[in-house]
């Protein structure tokens, strides 16, 4: 069993690595930027050392300081969490080098998902449901239109190296495919030194639902079922719930097998996420991608699984097989988790950097919260935003909303502006509660300016 | 369905109330001492008013006083919590006669169970075990001689008058007996106005077992799982935990019914627990009380079974159905509560009243609390000592525990002393971990002295 794990990130989830190794018994070694020295991170885990200055490529990217500092304080695997290094293949190979446990997938795997034509392919060939598309790259605009006319329009020209909606363009008519595809070569090789894209049909009207999974080095593959992640801004999830409000029992079963054959077709080990484009007007799917790291939603399928994913991820690395079967997984009840951030929602979400001078969060029945804040906490400017993960989680969704309603209203977080009073906002919206919505929501709702 | 509810309390459990009203959209009215202004409950309540001075006598148990404050704010029920008017008859016959909901059982039930002779004779009569002793009071010392060597010594004499903890005596010898029944007698007329005493076989090796259960006012009853409550001192409950670890199946089912029967032999409604004196050396168990109310612990049910106790109180005291049968009712994993008090541990659990400087509760993964502290408050001298109730649950107990330990370790509150440390000692005793201990546990190994 991994006896020491260094925490390669900060905030809530470095905080919620700390809190798995605790609950193992394993000791914890933090990592920090100057400008993390106050962080909670830094005062929950055994140890912590500075690895460089506020920015994340000097700091919480520095390949070669974290490794010193694993090697120096004697960590035999290193967590990743979410962002940073968690999805960096030459990362993961770096440790496999240095005799470090990655506490994530084969290097192979970060790498074969992280190229999107390549996943793709992989995906189609593996028999997972992609959208309809080109075979790979399309050579030029020309091929472009020839398959857009056998699918119909609108399609989508997407670059391979692209990625967090960038190098991303819609085409509904013929002429602005040819030019999409022209502008967004063009875009992509600046970008990303890669011109190649590919086109898929455009699926206007889509809830994203994921599925979690979890692997060993046995081979065996079970999946946690799905997480609705439909309420988005700009791409950006603010509201995750578990299960999702729009799947039957057979799309839900199916949704999870095409996952687990995701996962097996890389030979993935340890926790990740497929992520499906959930097109409930046909009652069909398709792989959007995958995700080779923990995510920030991860506390929904935790709350309904009952199954600790942190710890589930450090046994598996250990060595260890999954601690359930397939038929071991059961589902009690329903979970929602609302990101709570440090930004003014009335003036788009610009983030509100400064110190928490008073900070008291929620709790009682049926609510939890992940978070690294603490009163007279200094949010720093060169991270995210977030200040809290709120958890509520009961026997039905309506009870969900109303503890998830009742925790927002008690949070008390003053200095910076919140996203709290959106959530509350959205909370209270009658589509939100029927649960009926699809990804652009927010866009046709603003809610922030009824 | 009720709509407006006075919380005739303070503390923890008045903002465990409020936040099920919430919960349930139901307007609450918090009352305060002149001692409370500054409390969470006032703050967190749609309404909040004064009741009187600092003592309890002139507020909390001022029955005017609450009665006119729900009367003027349009309340339709009471919620009376634990302590002050929980279990009072009168009070809740006022109710009755102000024709406001009390949030409880009749008047009448909590009458007979209120009376230790009675409930005695109740639970014989219904068939409840009752530990072997004198039907009703003991005339004299000779009666007492009597049944005491049928029964075999060491037998307790109790005042029937008497509670937590106050006349009751332990005969080891016929002249223990003849002396200790004079003095119990006399010591009872003094200060419960009534010399009543009646005699029971002393059980020394026990576990305290409880059972919740829950009754609506159409004859449906049901229990939801035992407590284990053995963690005490001087009779005061620290640690409480579901399941016990000391019940297998067999007796588990057996206390259940037995508990139904305790309730259905009073004609019981809504929350109530019956609790039991366990001999688990003959795997047997005596009726010992039953509390008519809600209780500190009930948390660690509300864990291990997803129902809210406090909402199903509401409903069923709206004249609803119980919302579920006991065939719906289902146990996952295992819940612990420790109640974090402002005490000093090494100088006797002396309270230790004053500003609490800094607080941070813990959080996270499979840890809740339950509590009405926040940075500043300053807690007054005049009530009960707690804090934070921290519970903390997972799938086995070991997981619960390592979780609490974390818990607690993290749970930051300055400027007053609390028994965190205390418990995070109880947590690490083996004798503890194994699960194998009985009332004596915390006598016999003074953990604040090792």
């Amino acid at each position: 069993m991994i006896k020491k794990v260094l925490v390669a990130n900060r905030g809530e989830i470095a905080v919620r690595i700390i809190r798995a190794c605790r609950d193992m018994d394993i000791e914890s070694v933090a990592v920090y930027s100057e400008a993390d020295k106050e962080a909670l991170h830094v005062q929950l885990a055994d140890e912590a050392y500075c690895i460089g200055p506020k920015t994340s490529k000097d700091s919480y990217l520095n390949f070669t300081n974290i490794i010193s500092v694993a090697k120096l304080t004697g960590c035999d695997a290193i967590h990743p969490g979410y962002g940073f290094l968690a999805e960096n293949s030459d990362f993961a190979e770096l440790c496999r080098e240095c005799h470090i446990t990655f506490i994530g997938p084969s290097p192979e795997a970060i790498s074969k998902m992280g190229t999107k034509d390549v996943a793709r392919e992989t995906m189609r060939e593996a028999g997972v449901p992609v959208v309809p598309g080109s075979k790979g790259i399309v050579k030029d605009a020309e091929e472009a239109v020839a398959l857009a006319e056998s699918m119909g329009y609108p399609v989508i020209i997407k670059a391979t190296a692209g990625g967090g909606g960038k190098g991303i363009r819609v085409a509904k008519t013929e002429e602005e495919l040819v030019k999409g595809v022209n502008i967004t070569q063009q875009e992509a090789m600046t970008a990303f030194g890669n011109p190649g894209v590919y086109i898929e049909k455009f699926i206007e009207d889509f809830r994203h639902v994921e599925i979690q999974v979890m692997a060993d080095n046995f081979g065996n593959v079970i999946h946690l079922g799905e997480r609705d992640c439909t309420i988005q801004r700009r791409l950006q999830k603010l509201l995750e719930e578990s299960p999702s409000p729009a799947l039957n029992e057979e799309v839900r079963e199916r949704m999870g097998d095409a996952a687990v054959k995701a996962a097996e077709a890389v030979d993935y080990t340890g926790a990740g996420t497929v992520e499906f484009i959930y097109d409930y007007n046909q009652q069909s799917f398709y792989f959007m991608e995958m995700n080779t790291r923990i995510q920030v939603e991860h506390p929904v399928t935790e709350q309904v699984t009952g199954v600790d994913l942190i710890k589930e991820q450090i046994r598996v690395a250990s060595g260890e097989k999954l601690s359930l079967t397939q038929e071991d997984v059961t589902f009690n009840g329903w979970a929602i988790e609302c990101r709570i951030n440090a930004e003014n929602p009335e003036k788009n979400f610009m983030p509100s950097a400064g110190r928490i001078e008073m900070y008291l969060p929620p709790g009682g029945v049926g609510v939890r919260v992940d978070s690294a804040a603490y009163p007279g906490y200094m949010i720093p400017p060169y991270y995210d935003s977030m200040i809290a993960k709120v958890i509520s989680f009961g026997a039905t969704r309506e009870e969900a909303i109303s503890r998830m309603k009742r925790a927002l209203n008690e949070f008390v977080v003053e200095g910076v502006h919140t996203t709290i009073g959106f959530h509350l906002k959205l909370l209270e919206h009658e589509t939100f509660v029927g649960g009926d919505f699809n990804t652009k929501f927010l866009e046709k709702y603003e809610i922030m300016k009824s």
